[in-house]
Parts: structure tokens; sequence; C-alpha cells
């Protein structure tokens, strides 16, 4: 696997490695012998690379200096192809957090997009665990699809081709992520596919997506509902001049957070109470 | 296993529980043949949860209702028992994700108090990965202990009892956090344990602290240096009426981020060229 | 004038003075010689208060110490009696600003509710404008009445009673605000009172009357419009321990914005054009 | 006056006009009989506008749409030429209505740069009140009167080149702001000059500052210290879509407000009290 969790402190053949330079300007690249990597601030050879100490600082052939790292997934997540727009990291930790993503779950998102949060899950289930992608435009998928083969993860990940309307082939599943403008229209198909008491989450850029959303979620078998936002505030790192930055993200979405639960059934135990009585 | 990634859709003996009230009031309880749970809302014998559905609706014999879940891993951070200050599941998921922690990383934790934070980390590198917790305080730890233990997840832990000043036992570890007031009097035992390129993270209350921590970590081997922090704001979920809660949580703490990096080793490969040239 | 903007150093008579203690605790008194101040933290004679300059410390009876300030505009309306819903600093600030309120302004306002705005509205406007303030309840009115009559600025204001719907007596209002929970039926009115390109403003705490006033705004005489929000953060003034306070307002209201346009008439104009073609 | 607060209907030469297009995009201009106004979208002639009501809608002879509109004391602290940063409606908002700043009140500046904050100032305290502005350097000084004297209130405001270093002249000062980066310097001549309870705030940008501030304040006749910070969240007016805009204003500043105190001179009265009781 590419993207090893548990590496050695040598970088080898293989290994995903980030080019870190001392400006925010990074670079992914997959460990190759022979390779020659080309950028505008100069030039540097894979075998230069290969063998080295993770952390190390190389220099270009034009004398630029370089970190090589190990990329961390919220690097990997901001670096991958992408065609769709981005989920933050902001967002993300917070998501797979109340989902309750982690080794072994089998969670479920549809409208995958380019595979950002796709990555995060994959990376979050682990070899023991698996995570259903569905998604409508199969050239979306197919980019999503090679993002996670190169980071080495892509066992892990089912990908259909398919829409929400249809609902999932998959039954209690522990965590279910729409990313779909209207996810609304879309609750029972979540109900039928989440074990009881699994969590539901969206992400909505406008309120009147999530009044719409609020509003039948009421109707269904969900409780223990929660809108919310994220904002993330970065502050200049000069110590003797400690101040937020000047501009921030002010908005990327309202997350709602539900549970499902077995309120069907429940009627149906009453109606067995209520038979009891009788006898 | 108590907390049981991979869970069936029937309760059984030994299951960890969360009965939610249909108020905000919930209890998480392992769940034991012949038990019973007596709360101020009425009783429910284990016996009438085991076997019943997840997310099933039940009712205390003075009529209560209260729903069978899962615990998420947010509601067990935030139902543990303490006696050291909660970290925000806000400020939680945003650093398991900047850390990179997931499946087979081995992940160091010092001042982990009563175990929030030791849960998450333990919750998300699985059996595979470990974490080691080191805390200076006995009780506070063994609390800790005792916490993990009853979720099952004791194993996935190494407790040590040990004070920052004396450094950390490990090597190549992939991230590591401090829970301290002074997190810049151990940057050199952090960076003695971290992998090259490992991330480390704090979290700090005040801006003095984050000052002190900005000026050391500027004369240390570390670089890419992040400073932010996280708001997270609710709203009401009625829909009709849709507007943030009333009040907020203004603040947790300052989060810094670093990775360690090998600026000595690097001055060493520099020495070795410059002997390159005299032979 | 009790509340006077240009007092002299000392304190007199008839002056209406804050009672600061070293808490937050706080009261407004109007200075009367012979009259006692009583308190569970003692008692102030009036004539140990009147002669003394501004800014000084005194005692009560039982030793507990108080500062003798002139109140600012923002103690006077945290402090005036009310029945309904306080607007905060934050933002009337923004608000007042917006609307150019200042000296010789006349604005009006339409549910002034125990006029906390009404006399921000007052005190800028000064004696050279004048504040039209309507209100349906006449209690609530009457309460406002006798709060601006304490504060010696009974003279700019003229209290209507009257439902907005009645539409507004005057007309070349420099600006407008509505403190009512649906403005959004009133706007024709608003046109009708605002002089052309004139400032109207209202604050509305939830998405979806926010949302109704848009749509109705956007098919009337009006441009420009803004919808906002002011956040207000506290810090913890303890110099070594710098950091915010805990807990903070989350949210008060949306502000929107809008500037009456002479759309109609325009049109008349575009109609004279078209007519000076037939000639 | 040009900047007239009780302009009647009808635009007439002299008046200051805000000539606003369907974008943002405005100009301030002062109506003069036979002057043309040019702008890249279009040509305007003043005889166009004089004679107008407020709020009208024109064409440049290029057929773009212009409003006609008085401009807001907001609009013209945005518009004024400037050398110095600029401060923001959402800070002198809330500074202004926190220092009590209104119609006939006495209120000094040091620091006052191109004059955006004494706009504001001038305008507030109406021809009964007066603004003592001080700045150190006679180029920044000269655009702020100038600036002032375009918009017909330079007689509300007394100009001083001199540095705080050396004191201001003024006694029983009713509000005093300092915009310098070291307002910690000069927290003796702020007391000299205001009255007693007088209102005192300073922005700064950086944490340390306000740490040195606070400090120092700690130690001089100050009380009733206030930090804090304003955020401003715009809102896209778009009724169907409703969200905030994706980037906002991250930070501008910290206010930090403190009133006058007759400490010492409560410490005389002390002594007077002892002696009377050797009396």
């Amino acid at each position: 696997m590419i993207f090893d969790p548990g590496a050695p402190n040598l970088v080898k053949e293989g290994d995903l490695v980030q080019l870190h330079g001392t400006t925010h300007k990074n670079h992914l690249l997959v460990m190759k012998v022979g390779e020659v990597f080309m950028t505008h601030r100069g030039v540097i050879n894979h075998d230069d690379i290969i063998g080295q100490p993770w952390g190390v600082r190389l220099e270009s052939h034009t004398g630029n200096p370089f970190f090589v790292l190990q990329p961390g997934i919220t690097d990997i997540v901001q670096s991958i192809k992408r065609t769709t727009q981005i989920m933050y990291p902001k967002d993300i930790g917070y998501i797979v957090l109340k989902l309750g993503v982690g080794p072994g779950k089998r969670v479920l998102e549809c409208g995958g997009g380019s595979g950002g949060l796709t990555t995060v899950l994959a990376y979050l289930v682990g070899d023991t665990g698996k995570v259903y992608s569905y998604e409508r435009n199969p050239e979306v998928q197919a980019l999503a699809h090679k993002n996670l083969r190169l980071l080495g993860m892509e066992h892990r990940v089912e990908f259909k081709h398919g829409d929400a309307a249809d609902g999932f082939d998959e039954r209690n599943i522990d965590a279910l992520f729409l990313d779909l403008p209207n996810p609304y229209d879309y609750l029972d198909q979540v109900s039928d596919s989440l074990i009881g008491g699994g969590q539901f989450a969206t992400l909505l850029p406008t309120m009147n997506q999530v009044e719409i959303t609020l509003k039948v979620l009421g109707h269904k078998n969900f409780a223990f509902i929660d809108v919310c936002e994220i904002l993330l505030r970065h502050y200049k790192s000069d110590w003797g001049r400690l101040r937020p930055v000047d501009r921030m993200v002010a908005h990327t979405g309202y997350l709602i957070f539900a549970r499902s639960i077995q309120a069907q059934l429940n009627e149906l135990d009453s109606e067995e109470e209520a038979s009891d009585i009788v006898d």
C-alpha cells in the first residue's frame, strides 16, 4: 500500500511523498527509482529522496529547499485532482467524528464527487471496514476511483454507479453521508440502509435547503437532529505580532446530523402490547 | 469487545448501550442479563433491551420513552467520568484529522487526563495501531485506564506514568499531542519521539501560552507551523424558525500544529558534502 | 436636561449619575438634595455625591466602594426599565452608523418597545433633529415615554400611537427602522415616508423572516440591499492570561439594510421620454 | 454646509452626491452647475442631476444606470482619500456608541490619519460639539483637513499638530480615542485630558499590544476595562439561496475600552478624612 500508515523512518520506492517548499506550495508524488521530478523551482531526482529519513531537507539543482514529508490525510484531500467542489478539513473532521467513522465501520456516501471525503472515509475504516460510494456521474466517479487507487486504498471502497432515488443495496450501515443538493428527497432510502440508531449527515450551503431538510426529517424516522456550522480562524504564526489572518472562509455549509430510529417497529410493538391486554 | 464497531443489528449481552431520552439527557450502560437500570424517569430491565434492534424506542415502567442507540464516539467522550477539563468534539475532530490518526498509526499523548482524547485516539488507531498515553498524576490516569477498559479498548493503549520533562520512550511516532500548560518546555522531547515530518499538536487556552510556544518552536526542529481556532455554532432545528441558538461556547483553546523536521541531520549532510569537496 | 452631554466636571443636583461598584453591578439615579440611595451593599447620601468630581470613588456606610460616573449611552440603554426584548449595543452601533443618524436628522422607528433604540436615536439627533416613534401597544409606549422623560430627551421624540399598516404621517424621513416581526408587510409605507435614497433597516431573529423580507424588497422600490450579522466577542482583561471569555451571545438577529429609490418616478421619466419621441 | 443632515428632497448646487451604479461601484461628488462627471461607464452632466429628487435613477450618455443618493456617513468614510489604514464601520459604530459620541460632546483623537474616524466624530458631535484631532504627520493631517473641508464639517474639528508624548491641551474631554501602535505609553496623558469617568478607547491589531496595554492600564487611573472584537458577516441577498458570503474580514483589531477614574484624588480624600479624625 502506497499510503503506509505505519511507515518506517526511511523513504523507500513506492512511498507517497509530499515535497514541501518553505512556502505553502507542495507536491505529492510516488517514489520510483530513476524518475525525475521537475518543478519551476528546480529538478530533484527520486533517487536522491529514496533512502533519506522522513523530514529531511533537500535542495533542487537550483538550490531551492524542499522538505520530504509523509503527507497527512488533510494534505492528500487538498491535493487530489478534482472536478467537483472541495470539502474542507474543518467540516470533514467534525463529520467523521460525529459519524463515528473508524476501523471496521461500514459507511456509505452518495454524491462522492472526486473522492475527497471518500479518501478520508477509506483511510479511517481501515482494511477491516468498507466504504460504499455512490455517484451518478461516471466520469466524476472514475476520477475518485483513480485517486483511491493511487493512494493504495482502492480495496476499501466499493464504487457504485447509481442514483440515490433508487436506494442503496446495503443494509445495517453504521453511518451515511449525502453530498447532494436535495438530501430531503432521499431520507427513506437513508432509513432503509442505516442500522437502527445509525448516524446520518449532510452538508448544505443554503438556509433554504436546511429548512426543507429539517421539515422532512421531522416526518421521517429520525431523531436527535442537530444543525450546526464550523468556523475555522487561522492566526499568523509570528509570535511577536500574534493576530488572526486578515481574511477567512466565512462559509462552506451548514451541517445536519440525525439518527435513524425504529419508530415504525415501535408502533408494531405497541399493537402487540395492545393485544396482550386483550388476552 | 464492548464497543463493537461492526455490531449486528440486535442488542446483545455485553454491548455498550446509549439510552437516550427525548430530551438531551442520556445514559451509557453495558448490557448484563438480569440487571436493572434505575433513573428518576423510571426503571428499565436490561433483559427488555437485549435482543431488541438498535434504534428501538422503549418505555420505562413509568411510561417515559427511551431510544436504544449504539453510542457514537462523541457521545462516549462526553459521557466518560472525568476529573479534568473536557476537550470538545469540535477541536478533537480537527486535531485527529490534522494528525492523521487512523488504523495502524502509533500516536503519543502526554497529559492525557481522564481519557477523553485517549478514547478517540484508541478508537481510530484500531487493533493494528497503538496509543502511548503519558500522565504524571496516577489517580487521573487510573480513571482514564478504567474508562478505556470499560470501552473494551484497553489493549490499544499503553498507559505510562511519567513526566514530559523526562522524555518519552518511543521513537518514530506518527503523531504527538501535548495537553500541558507549558508544551514549549518539552519540544526537544517531542522531536526525539516523532518520526521525521511527524505531526505535533497542542491546545492552549491563552494567547500568552501561544506566543511562548511559537517563539520556542521557531528555534527548534519544526516547520509548517499553524495556529488556529475552531468555532462551533449550533442552530435551533425548528425548520419554520431557523436561527442560531442564543449562546455558544466562545472559546476552548487555540490549536497549534507543527511538523518535525530533520534540520540537524540536514546540517550533518552539509558537512559531509563539504568533506566530499575536500576529497 | 438631566443627561447633559457637555457636563462640567463636578456632579450637581439633577445630574444623572451611574454608581458603579467594583463588580459589574451598577445603578442609575438622578441627584436630588437630601435623598438617600439604599442598596444591599450599603447606603449613600446624594448630598455626599453632589459636588464631587466625576470619576470619584466613594464608599457606602458599610465600606463598599462605588465609582461616580456619567453614564454612557450604552449604560443607559442596558439599564432602562423594559418589558420588551433588548437590542444589543453591537447591533445598535452598526445600525445607527449605517442609517447615518446624527444631529439634525429626522428618523422614524416603528415597534419602539420600551425605548432602548429610541434613547440612542434621541441622543444622536440632538435638539435640532427629531425621532418619530410609532408603537401599537400603549402601555409599552408609556414606559418608553417615561424613560425618555427621565433622561431629559422627551422633547426630541414624537411618540405616536399607531400601527405600521396604517402608514406613517411623516415624509422625507432620513432613516427608518422597523422593529416588527413582519417588516415585509409594510415596505410600501416605508417607501412613502423615506426621502429618496433614504436608509431603511430592520433586525430579524430568524432566517425565514429574512427570506420573506428579501423576496418582498426585490419587488419594491428599494436597492443596495445588505444582509449581515454582527458578532461581539469579549476577552478576559487579565493581561497575563489573555483569552476570550468562555461563552458569548451567538445570535441576536440578522440585520437588513436597503435604500429607498425613486423607481416609479423613473418610470414616469421613461414615459416622458417616450412622449418626446412621439412629439 | 455640503453634507447637509436635514436636506430637502431635491438635489441642489453644492450638495454632496453619491452616484451609485447597479453594482457596488460608486462615486462621491459635489454638485456644481455646468460641470461634467466622466467615468468609464459614461458621462453625466451635473446639470442633469441638480433639481432631481434624491433616489432618482439616471443614465449616463452610454445608457449605464446610476442612482442619485445622499451619501451615508459610512459611504463617506469608505470613500475619502486616504494614505493610512482604514477603520471599518463595524468597529467605528461600536466605538462611537461606547464612547457616547453625540451632539455637543467634546472628543479627542490622536493618530487621526486621513480622517476616517474624524469624519464620523465631527458628524456626530454636530455644531455644538468639538473634535480635537492630534496627528504627528503634517501631510497626513493636511489630507484629513481637506477631507473635512470638502464635507463642510471643518469648523467642528480643531486639527492639532502634535505628539501624544507631549500631552494634550484640552481638559475634561468626554471621550478620547488613541489610534497609535503604543497607546500604553500615553495613558497618563489620556488621564490628564479626560473628565473623571470619561471613556478611553483604542484599537490594536495584535495580541501583544493588547497585553501590554492591559498591563499598564491596571497600574493607572482606569477602571471598567473591556477588551472585545467585532465580527461582521455578510449574507448573499438572494432570498431563494440565503447563505453567508464565501469570505469575510477575519480581523481588523481588538478594541479596548476603559474609564478614567479619580483614584489619586480619592486617596487625598482618605487623608483628609484621617485628619478629620485627629481634629
